[in-house]
C-alpha cells in the first residue's frame, strides 16, 4: 500500500498505477479519518469491483462550521493507516492541512436548493468545505468511480449534482450505511458518546423504521411520520432533535404530503425521512429511503 | 477540421485525437464566436506551439447580466467555422444552448476578492457565468493548455485562480490583445459600434497609453493617473465612463498610490490600469499592463 502526504507526489504515483494496468479503474474514497466499518464496507466493495482503491484521509477544516467541533473531532491516522491496509486499499492520501491549503481558498461554490436545507441549515458552510474539498480531490483523482456513504445522503446528492454539471466522467456511487447491532449508524462520532447517550443513539434508526413502516402502511401525512419519528426519539431525555424532515430524494425539495394511492395513474414518489440529533452533546445523522407505495 | 454539436460526440472525438498522437498537447481556446484578428492570434499560437487546436463556440447566455445585451451580441457560426478552417483549427465545438444547457444549473461559483470587483461590479453575475461555462468546458475538455486574451484580464485572472484552487493539471496562458490601428482592441462588440462611435472608441486605448506613460514619468499617485485617463476618454462626448480603475496584477485589489522610487528596498509594484466606457451604447473594455520601475 502506497502512503502519501503531498500533492506533488500523488500524480505520479496514480498515473503509475494507471499504467500499470491501464483498463483497471480506479475506486476512490475520500474520507475524513478516524475510520470505521462504514468505509470499511466502501474499501472492500472498491476492491470487489476489481478498481484500484484509492482512499484520501484528510480531516478538513472548511467543512466545521464549528470550531469547536473541528477540535474534538476523532482522528487516528496510525490506525487508519492499519485498517486500509487490512482491507486491501492500493494507495493513501493523507495531506497535511498546510499541504493541502498552502494557498488560501478564495473559491467559493455552492448549490442554494441542496446545500441549504437539512444538515445545511444548521452547518452554515458546511457544504460549501464539503463541496471545495471533493472537488479538489476528484480533480487529483480523477478516478473513475467515486463512493459516497447515504448516512451523509445530502452530501451523496450535492456531489452527483456537482459532477454532473461540471461533467466530470467520473461515476458517482452511493454505499449502503453499515450499522451496529442496535441500528445505530456507523460514525466516527459515535466514539464521542457516553455510555448512556450511546444507549439513546440507538432510538434514531428505530424511530427511522417505524416512520417507514407507517408510511408502508398507508400514512400519507408525512407531518404525522415526523411526528412517530419526533416522539420515539425524544423518549430518551439525553436526545434533542436538529431536524426531522421529509424531502424529495432528488430534488430535497421539502415533501409534506404523498398523494393517494388510489389515484392510479400516478408514479412512486421516493423520498428521504432525515433526522439530526443531538445525543447529549454529539450530533448524529441518519436517514432512511422511503417511496409512496 | 472535425465539427462538432454535442457533447456525447465530444469525449470520444478528443479521446481519438488524444490516440493518434499521444504526446501532442491539446490546446483549448474558449469563444463566444463572432470571431476577429483577437481569437486569430489565439489559434495562430496553438498551432504554433505544435499543439492540436480545439475550440468551442457557444455564446453563454448565463454570463449576460443583461438578457437585451445577449440578444443583440453578434454571431455568425459559418463565418466563425471559415475562419476555424483557415487557422488550421483542428477540432470546433458549437453546442446549442439547448444542448449545452439541458440541465438547469444550479451549482453557483465565485471567487469575491476576484469576481466583485472592476466588471463584476456593473455586470453582476457574469463572471458566475464565466466561471460556470469555463469550469464545464476545460472538465469536458481537460486540455493541457487554455489560452485566454488579457483585453479579459479580469477573466484569465479568475480562470487561473479557479483552476489553480481545483487543481487541475492545466496550463493557463494568457494571450497579447490584438489592436486596431488606432489601438482599439479587437472585440465582437466592436461590430456594434457606430461609425462616430467607433471614432470616439479610439480614445481608449490612447488614454491607456497616456496613463502609462505618466506612471513610467514618476506619477506616483494613480488616482491622477486615473484622472488623466478619464479626461482623454471624456473629450468624446459619445463616450460614457462606466469605471477607470488601477488594481493590484495578481489580487486585483485597489493600488491607489505607488511607493517613492528613492526607496530601494522596496519590489517593484505590477499593476493594471483597466477600463469600461459606453461608446454610445456599447460597452467596451480594455487595460494596460504598468508597473512601478
Amino acid at each position: 500500500m502506497k502512503i502519501i502526504s503531498t500533492v506533488s507526489e500523488l500524480r505520479p504515483a496514480l498515473e503509475l498505477l494507471r499504467k500499470e494496468e491501464p483498463k483497471r479503474p480506479l475506486v476512490f474514497t475520500a474520507t475524513l479519518g478516524c475510520l470505521h466499518k462504514g468505509h470499511e464496507s466502501m474499501f472492500s466493495l472498491a476492491t470487489k469491483s476489481g478498481g484500484w482503491s484509492a482512499v484520501s484521509i484528510f480531516l478538513n477544516p472548511l467543512q466545521f462550521s464549528d470550531p469547536n467541533d473541528y477540535k474534538i473531532y476523532p482522528s487516528n491516522l496510525e490506525q487508519d493507516l492499519e485498517l486500509c491496509k487490512k482491507n486491501q486499499v492500493d494507495l493513501v492520501f493523507a495531506p497535511s492541512k498546510e499541504e493541502f491549503y498552502s494557498q488560501k481558498p478564495l473559491l467559493k461554490m455552492q448549490i442554494p436548493s441542496l446545500t441549504d436545507v437539512l444538515c445545511g441549515l444548521g452547518r452554515k458552510g458546511h457544504f460549501e468545505g464539503v463541496m471545495y474539498i471533493v472537488a479538489r480531490l476528484l480533480c487529483l483523482f480523477m478516478p473513475d468511480k467515486a463512493l459516497f456513504g447515504k448516512k451523509d445522503y445530502q452530501q451523496y446528492r450535492i456531489i452527483c449534482q456537482m459532477v454532473s454539471e461540471f461533467g466530470l466522467p467520473i461515476e458517482i456511487q452511493s454505499v449502503e450505511t453499515v450499522r451496529e447491532d442496535d441500528g445505530l449508524a456507523f460514525s466516527s462520532r459515535n466514539l464521542l458518546l457516553s455510555p448512556k447517550a450511546r444507549e439513546a443513539a440507538g432510538l434514531i434508526y428505530r424511530s427511522l423504521k417505524m416512520g417507514k413502516k407507517a408510511v408502508d402502511e398507508g400514512e400519507r401525512d408525512l407531518s404525522l411520520v415526523s411526528e412517530i419519528v419526533r416522539d420515539i426519539i425524544l423518549s430518551n431525555s439525553l436526545n434533542r432533535i436538529d431536524y426531522v424532515d421529509t424531502v424529495e430524494e432528488k430534488t430535497l425539495r421539502p415533501l409534506k404530503m404523498l398523494e393517494k394511492k388510489t389515484e392510479k395513474t400516478k408514479e412512486t414518489t421516493r423520498f428521504l425521512l432525515a433526522v439530526a440529533v443531538f445525543c447529549e452533546n454529539t450530533r448524529l445523522i441518519d436517514n432512511i429511503e422511503c417511496s409512496s407505495s
